[in-house]
């Protein structure tokens, strides 16, 4: 088999653990694999890069962070093929570059729009196992890029998909995925597997354990994903195509996010286009809505439009609306961001009713105010106020019956 | 005028140090100066890289360790440019590899071949500040190499010659060049200039202000260099082509080194072509001879033959030469540790004689036994027992009138 393996910053976090991610890798080679291991920045070495990025500057260029933060994987790529050869297994380390990972241009937060993957292949083919640095690719333009907050698991899918891989997997500081943050519900049951667009689901609501690139990627090239631990030798949890056990469970997961932000713009004159030319906006700026809802404003002539953004873009998000409000002669612009999204996921709901009903009633029955909806087949997501995150979570977990004692 | 100003690892030891080279940086080019940057890796980074890469392997691959060690130049490039940028001054940061810095293969002491200016000539012409990771460069091949210790003076000279530089700034945390170490001499004197000739035998000898190619290379490409503090606005020292001041100084300054290893291959048979095989060996394997010493042997019919190497390198070198010592049929090659070089260099030498007598008589008058000697036009250097540097140093420095109440 061809195996990709990612290992995330805690399990590369110093360098006895690189040791032990080593003899894992080496282990895997014995058994008479392919190995290709895709590395994350040592744990908080990004976060070093990022402070003192604030210190020299209160807005740090972004072709520069890249090329900052960029650096923290090269190390720990260099340090695991060290630590591989060492146990007497050849092993060769690539950066994003040199493992031929193509991006866009869009700094802090590039797609990969290919992969030449020749040098790797023909380093696997030679015996090598090869390490690359996750998390960075390169423009055509050769500039450096990185891929966002958790872009080593979708280099490593990428890798994955490119290569035409057997199996990626995903090694973290968990077991795999759970029904719910295990840290609000000590009842949580980790998954022996679920399905892409559930893992898709539970991963773009905040479940952390999984990028939401890395999994759409996963699915739309159709790679077996295993999340599990390097701290021992459970099994874990399974990401692969749906299946007839899966659709049984109705709802597989709870999932919450609170960074989430929600702007309103004010009476916006009942014209149309309007909307569009408020997303567009939005979207050019490379900032992605989530939840979007528009009323009859109070004044019953015109219409407030709510949506929410990340916390982190809400500033230049509200620049952005706020000018555009200026422009419509809209009423202005309101921003709330103590609000968190709770969801429930699963593929049964296609084949069951009622679901987002139940959910409504255990929030209501609790006292939890839904201030906005979204769902899909799939989901549903109701927007509440981030005080009652971890309440909503115990409730709906214990409500839909994945507490481990059911 | 175009300047290129590179900056030491202490120099850039912290955020606020980094600050502090941005303000010196746009007041250059707020002077009407075009300004390419060079920087070292922050201050013990490299020597932590180092270390990593120690406790993951007993011996790291070469490739692998430049990938490392690159990545410290990256961050403070990075970091030099936003801290640019944040004065209002347009900035960009390039990687060796972006700066067009082409060596050859050989890894952890690379060789530069040349440099494509193109893309840092054209972002000069856009009014950019250029900050340069120094210290690294890209073979033909796209792999990552490094210069060796000290790289980052090659890496300023080099583009300051590609770039026909009026001025190659070299800062650090001392004020310029001494004409011996102030802390052994206290009444070490800074020079206001020295020859290109004069600074490369200091420079090899130890002194460690300036690297010793990036000398070299500075002299061939006639590249006016200043050493200079990044603590303060003192001149520094020039270093340029000889004048006829310089010719006046006999002795310009006292070098010494404590990195030398002392082989002797003993009781060599006497036959043609032997040194030339040795000393082949010794090449081939990058390793770079200093003093040489042939004796004929106590047995009278075979010779002893002694050369110095880097400590670093001395154990490869003691292989070598043990194969070779078998081949042979000599009697072994012996090994001391314990010795220090002791220099006095200058261009006066040329024109007065008389200059090594001294010398030698001023260490036997301290009772210090001279093991080998080399001389050139302008220097005279003496292998002795290391205890005895810091006594030879300063007996030196008075002997040839370089104290300051001269």
């Amino acid at each position: 088999m061809l195996i990709v393996q990612k290992y995330g910053g805690t399990s590369v976090g110093n360098p006895d653990r690189i040791k032990a991610v080593a003899t894992r890798v080496v282990a895997t080679v014995r058994q008479g694999h392919k190995v290709v291991v895709i590395v994350s920045a040592m744990s908080g070495e990004t976060d070093k890069l990022i402070r003192y990025a604030g210190q020299v500057s209160s807005n740090p260029t972004e072709r520069e962070m890249d090329l900052l933060l960029s650096s923290g994987e090269r190390i720990t790529t260099a340090l695991t093929s060290m630590a591989i050869s060492e146990l007497g297994q050849k092993a060769i380390a690539f950066t994003g570059r040199q493992a031929g990972i193509i991006t866009d241009a869009v700094y802090t937060k590039a797609k990969i729009e290919r992969i030449d993957a020749d040098k790797v292949n023909k380093a696997l083919d030679n015996g090598y196992a090869v390490v690359i640095a996750g998390f960075q690719g390169v423009t055509e333009d050769d500039e450096i890029t990185t891929l966002g907050r958790g872009g080593s698991d979708l280099s490593a899918v990428a890798v994955a998909a490119a290569l035409n891989a057997d199996l990626c997997e995903i090694y973290t500081d968990v077991d795999g995925v759970y029904t719910t943050d295990p840290n609000i519900v000590p009842e949580a049951r980790k998954l022996e597997k679920i399905s892409y667009e559930e893992m898709l689901e539970l991963a773009s609501l905040g479940a952390k354990v999984l990028q939401t690139r890395s999994v759409e990627f996963a699915m739309n090239y159709n790679v077996p994903v295993v999340v599990r631990s390097s701290f021992n030798n459970n099994p874990g949890t399974l990401v692969t195509k749906e299946d007839q056990d899966m659709e049984k469970v109705v709802v597989a997961g709870v999932a919450y996010d609170k960074n989430q932000a929600k702007l309103t713009v004010m009476h916006v004159p009942d014209k149309p286009g309007i909307a569009a030319r408020l997303f567009n906006t939005i979207a050019e700026a490379n900032i992605v809505v989530d939840v979007i809802v528009q009323n009859v404003s109070a004044d019953g002539l015109s219409a407030d439009i709510s949506f929410t953004v990340p916390k982190t873009d809400s500033r230049r998000a509200l620049e952005l609306a706020q000018r555009l409000a200026d422009d419509l002669g809209a009423k202005g612009v309101d921003v709330r961001d103590d609000l968190a999204k709770i969801s429930i996921v699963g593929v049964g709901m296609r084949t069951h009713s009622g679901v987002a009903a139940q959910m409504f009633g255990t929030l209501s029955k609790h006292g939890v105010n839904i201030m906005a909806i979204s769902t899909s087949e799939i989901k549903v997501s109701c927007l509440i106020e981030a005080k009652y995150t971890e309440l909503a979570v115990r409730v709906l977990h214990e409500e839909f019956g994945l507490n481990k004692h059911n």
